[in-house]
């Protein structure tokens, strides 16, 4: 139980040096500025959580100059509260450009620009308009490496929200299933995830029996029925850091013959062994996608390989996917310090599927699991 | 009371008629394709509401040719179930490059593109790297002319939205606030929110004493005292659509010699007088600056016209704040079917403030106020 251990808070210097450190980057990729809208970037440099409507609030970081920002007039307040390090401040009335304001600490002699990967497209093309000579790019190629490296307090949310969903999962298969819709499993999780500990639930994959073959599946109103799986993918956060857990329940309705049939225990066991060797092979230096060869190749051995429809798994933190991915193809190095899914499945389609994750940080030596439920098929009356 | 009444369903045909008058549209204007992200036009267009994750899905309208939609293969059974009218679907995997596929249906001569205003800039800038001769808009350009428009079925969801805000706001005002904080009368809100008919909580402005100066405070941990006001702003989601109420009350703490002061009062009557009128003011033709200006006329008399910092208004539908804007400059004509806000506001920086909000629908003769809430100064023990 992590109920009593205080939540860390990330302090002020850290976000200044997050922000010095941007401002490098900037200079080193001889880019002319980098642009963060609202969003995951903005929290994590500045600690200021805007609320994401259409006018620009808008971080500008220039090589060798102090990071400014531009809010819009009545919002002025709610950012002087919500930056966790001083900025200078612009404000913008409701009918001014506060695009020509950006692009006039930019300068039109900018070439290379950079703009955080979640700004509207409305926002993009407004600053494109102002700013005609450039060429832009995404902001995470440079942020990655800031964000992927997770500071300890990061992980410490990472952990008490990755307990918080451990314990919803348990009193969730521990409940009444059978007879109710997924849907209200659905609303019951949310519910659960902010009672146990959440800020905010952010989503809940409640999918039983052929619908277990939908591994983004959304909650619908199927009963659930004694005899089939369902996968519970679940997540909220705590002080902006996700948790994402999948467990796979069984439920029989109390009939011994209703359990699972030969093939989904042989399923279940490959799937297993996938997701514990993929989590075992984590260690710094590794590529990300040799973590999601190790799972490939188990479950391709079991002749399962084209009903493993999906990546190994995503790294997590203010953003529930986000660097670095655990997919073919990224031969980018394991660091100690990521933090991110293993979560095989295999899906036969229009009979059931199943699905184990959990969220790993990559250690020293080896991996470091933060979901502490059991991993093994739950088999439940329901 | 709306308890009772069914919620509307939005039939199939009608996503269907959607995408054929965008189809039109995108062919009257000169484009070459129409590209809708995740997100609201999406759902508006197909009833589809994907998970807004990184990978892409993208519904591509050409002219002349049937709209088709890229997803990935993962979602696939999840697209299926969630498209409200039928589309042609490719799907990618996780190593293919789905903006290579949506590149190949536009087709390199293409010069005019119009995307979905909240598509991320990461989407849109692998879009432009595949697409460089084209030019880029957005799609709200064209899509404005449909979703400002209501269908009864849209505004049967607004209203059975603002009912069950305007229940929350009666609760919660006769509830106990005097000694809590803020964020916990937040939470409270966000739990009746749902408790009382919405789908999601999306926000809870709670700004008791000086924060209620700042239209978009961010519930704190300060607690609420006696003798003071508070602006509650709060909305959520019915089947999409958005509630957005707000209304001030002043917590005397059962001690009449805490009401509120003389200033209060009469910026009070001011507000109140100003909301009226500019709702009052609603109707078909009356351009969207008109009603603006009906609000910031009367308060530009009473002498609080520098303490009235945002426009009067915004729309609201699918997203919480949209086409059309009740905003100085917009000459934008209202017309029936248009939903919006009215909800001017006087804030006294350091000292306090009100608002007044309600969403209004324009009727063929005049106003259609949604919210029933009553709109006096609420002052209660608290």
């Amino acid at each position: 139980m992590t109920g009593a251990i205080a939540r860390p808070v990330i302090p002020g210097e850290r976000y200044a040096a997050r922000l010095a450190r941007a401002g490098e980057l900037v200079g080193a990729r001889g880019a002319d500025a980098l642009l963060v809208g609202v969003g995951p970037d903005m929290w994590y440099l500045t600690g200021y959580e805007a609320m994401p409507l259409e006018r620009l609030t808008m971080v500008v970081v220039l090589p060798g100059q102090a990071p400014r920002i531009v809010v819009p007039r009545l919002e002025r307040p709610a950012a002087e509260a919500g930056l966790r390090t001083p900025l200078p401040m612009t404000t913008w009335t409701e009918t001014e450009d506060p695009f020509a304001i950006v692009a006039g600490w930019v300068g039109s002699a900018a070439r290379r620009l950079l703009v955080s990967d979640r700004l509207s497209a409305a926002h993009l093309l407004a600053l494109q308009a102002h700013l005609r000579g450039a060429t832009w790019s995404v902001a995470s190629e440079l942020l990655r490496e800031l964000r992927m490296h997770k500071d300890p307090d990061e992980i410490a949310l990472l952990t008490l929200a990755a307990h918080a969903a451990d314990r919803v999962v348990a009193q969730v298969a521990a409940g009444r299933l059978v007879g109710r819709t997924e849907a209200d499993v659905a609303h019951e999780v949310r519910e659960r995830l902010v009672a146990d500990g959440h800020d905010e639930a952010h989503f809940a994959i409640v999918a039983s029996g052929p619908n277990s073959a939908s591994p983004h599946h959304d909650a619908s109103d199927k009963v659930i029925r004694a005899g089939e799986p369902i996968v519970i993918d679940i997540g909220g956060t705590v002080g902006g850091y996700g948790s994402d857990i999948t467990r796979t329940v069984w439920v029989t309705g109390g009939d011994p013959a209703n359990g699972p049939d030969a093939e989904f225990r042989r399923l279940y066991d490959v799937l297993q062994d996938a997701q514990s060797e993929a989590t075992a092979a984590v260690r710094p230096g590794v590529a990300c996608e040799r973590i999601d060869g190790v799972a490939r190749g188990i479950i391709d051995a079991a002749g399962y390989g084209d009903r493993f429809i999906h990546r190994t798994g995503h790294g997590i933190g203010l953003e529930g996917h986000e660097e670095p991915y655990l997919v073919a193809g990224s031969t980018e190095p394991l660091a100690p310090g990521m933090a991110f899914s293993v979560e095989p499945g295999i899906y036969l389609e229009g009979r059931y599927g199943a699905r184990i994750e959990d969220i790993v940080v990559c250690g020293d030596a080896g991996p470091i699991v933060l979901n502490e439920a059991p991993r093994d098929l739950l088999v439940v009356d329901g």
